[in-house]
């Protein structure tokens, strides 16, 4: 039998992961921060694909690893087993019987064809939760077929609205179409092991990434079918909110969020154009909104006169929502993200530090202990046989 | 005492919910549509600030609706109160009394000002569970600060990644700087439910806008610290797959994703140019990402023999993962979403149906109750006070 963890909020659960690159991967990654102990089962001699996604680093002995896999595996643990193999499956039979959550990123189908589809699995181990994360679910026409970040960022109508005005339809800059679905995957089992307690019996949480996609879209559907014009990317600001978005300082962009009839006409005082508050076109955020353009040419005549840091320090001292368009090296200097333990160190094969992004979920008065860093392949095997008295 | 409802993982569990417009009412969503039963207690006379969001919609009595409201807050009741007042706090108790989890989305220090700080309702119901989602979280420097989704999109990185090479930052198209802060407060509650299990004691769920920013940034991070160069926005492509983007066809753009060494071949045969696979600047994803303007010069020409749905039926054939660029009409009619049920119908008060996103956590074998529509402010106050025998 395996033991499980003994802190954090899901301590007591122990999680077999065949997931790879990232939906999955970041599923269990939410799992382990809470407490969950993960074990991941890995092709022998490959492992997970994100062991060879960019960027490489090399790893003090002549070779490289992935800074990638390290991003999304931190506190769990690898074993390496062919579940074409007997032998192997044997093992994976063990600690299936030794665990509380299953979690599978495969494309559907491929369980059936491994022997582990969720009828066989439900019928050997009742209490068992299998979540499966895929391109577009278990169910449907398209259940089939393969599916990427990419695909399902543009099917679900997210990059329809991103981008420039007019332009091409953009990428979001990070992988919401895996990362979001993984967020779901984490919640539904979640929901699965409190039903569980009080049941005894497991579910089949089924993950979709298109469906993932959908569910971000909340006003733009509605706004399709109120006003009947397909809404498209309209760059940095807000449909239904303005001033709301980038606007250019002296320096460099920065970002405005003073949408509403209260604070707006404090914005114009703070930026030192009082009569634009008092424009027939900008009293209102409906008017404002259909003369966006207009407003930002004043906004921004009005911020070329001082750096955005100037700026910010001025209409946060005033309490105007504003902020700095971060980069990632701001990011990484930020003082707030530093007091909030976002940054996480783990520490690389070749004894090096590198900082990864911490858990988003916290609880006042609790302070996430260390992480262990991701394992290399097959790292747990012979203390995961010994557990199991293989 | 306050009945729990009967159907779905979370039933059993009552949340009495403070909040408002988007972060906080999209966590309490999920925790309605997995079956918790959600109380929403607003302002009397205004309400949810949501309510008064457009698109607006005729509510078939001479006034007008919010469609955005609509669509975030079906499975919900609601009660107005106004916690200034003696006499709406003895209520206001009476309901925590009942509960098993309090949602807030106010600046920190608001519910400290209405007494109902961490310490005070932890002292006096020792198992209720609070979680509070703000922009920067309970504790750092920029506790105090307001936010707005466009602020911590901005401040945490993903902005900074997101728009055409060389232009100016853009903003994703939909609100993740909200819509993640509510999933991980989801994870949060959920996690805090399953440690009660164990304890019996309820905990601070502390969940910040800027941090679920930072924990979507996945490579990015990394990738800054092995190449030394901060990423920018690279518009429809990804960092470190080539190809897999955005392509333009005879009419109108498609996703290919094909950025494997294994698929990358069978691609260019298949839209014919199989002299591009031999090439030797596009042999490896490592050489195709350097190559990327080149590479996708010679796709678009390929592509631009056939309109994107012949060449999405011919790559689907072949397997070769690819997808269409839906705007939201599109996304309206695709035939995966619809038998996903993630167009789940709620009747306006003007008797017409509306259509908002579904739940993406679904459960395999299980569908969805019908919804109810959004509450109107204050519809369930009789039946809540005689629930409670007031």
């Amino acid at each position: 039998m395996l033991s499980p963890k003994t802190h954090g909020p899901l301590s007591g659960l122990v999680v077999i992961d065949l997931t790879r690159v990232l939906a999955g991967p970041y599923c269990t990654l939410m799992l382990a921060d809470l407490g969950a102990r993960v074990i991941k089962v890995e092709m022998p001699v490959l492992g997970d694909d994100a062991r060879h996604v960019g960027p490489m680093i090399e790893d003090g002995q002549g070779g490289t690893i992935s800074g990638y896999f390290f991003s999304i595996n931190r506190n769990k643990e690898s074993i390496a087993l062919n579940l074409k193999l007997e032998a192997d499956k044997v093992i994976f039979d063990k600690l299936l019987a030794s665990a509380d959550i299953l979690v599978e990123n495969f494309t559907p189908g491929t369980m059936a064809r491994l022997g582990y589809d969720w009828d066989t699995v439900h019928a050997r181990h009742p209490s068992l939760i299998l979540a499966s994360i895929s391109g577009f679910g278990q169910t449907g026409p398209y259940r089939e077929l393969p599916a990427y970040d990419m695909v399902v960022q543009a099917m679900g109508g997210v990059l329809s609205l991103t981008g420039e005005e007019g332009g091409p339809p953009t990428r979001v800059g990070v992988s919401i179409g895996d990362i979001c679905a993984g967020m779901f995957g984490t919640i539904g089992i979640q929901a699965a092991i409190i039903e569980r307690i009080r049941t005894g019996l497991g579910k089949h949480v089924d993950i979709s990434m298109l469906d993932s996609q959908v569910a971000l879209l909340e006003n733009a559907l509605v706004r399709y079918q109120a006003e009947g014009v397909v809404p498209g990317p309209i760059g940095s600001r807000h449909p239904s909110i303005t001033p709301f978005g980038v606007f250019k300082a002296k320096d460099t962009y920065m970002v405005v969020a003073a949408g509403n009839d209260r604070i707006f006409p404090r914005l114009c005082e703070a930026i030192s154009i009082p009569e634009v508050a008092n424009d027939a076109r900008f009293m209102t955020n409906l008017l404002r909104c259909e003369h966006h353009a207009a407003l930002k040419v004043r906004i921004e005549q009005a911020l070329a006169g001082r750096t955005a840091n100037e700026w910010l320090k001025h209409l946060t001292a005033l309490g105007i929502p504003c902020g700095p368009v971060n980069d990632i090296a701001g990011v990484m200097q930020d003082h707030q993200v530093k007091a909030r333990g976002m940054l996480m160190s783990q520490l690389l094969p070749n004894g090096r530090p590198i900082i990864t992004a911490g858990c988003a979920v916290q609880f006042a008065g609790e302070s996430m202990p260390p992480a262990t860093p991701a394992p290399a392949l097959d790292q747990h095997r012979e203390a995961l046989l010994k557990e199991l008295g293989i």
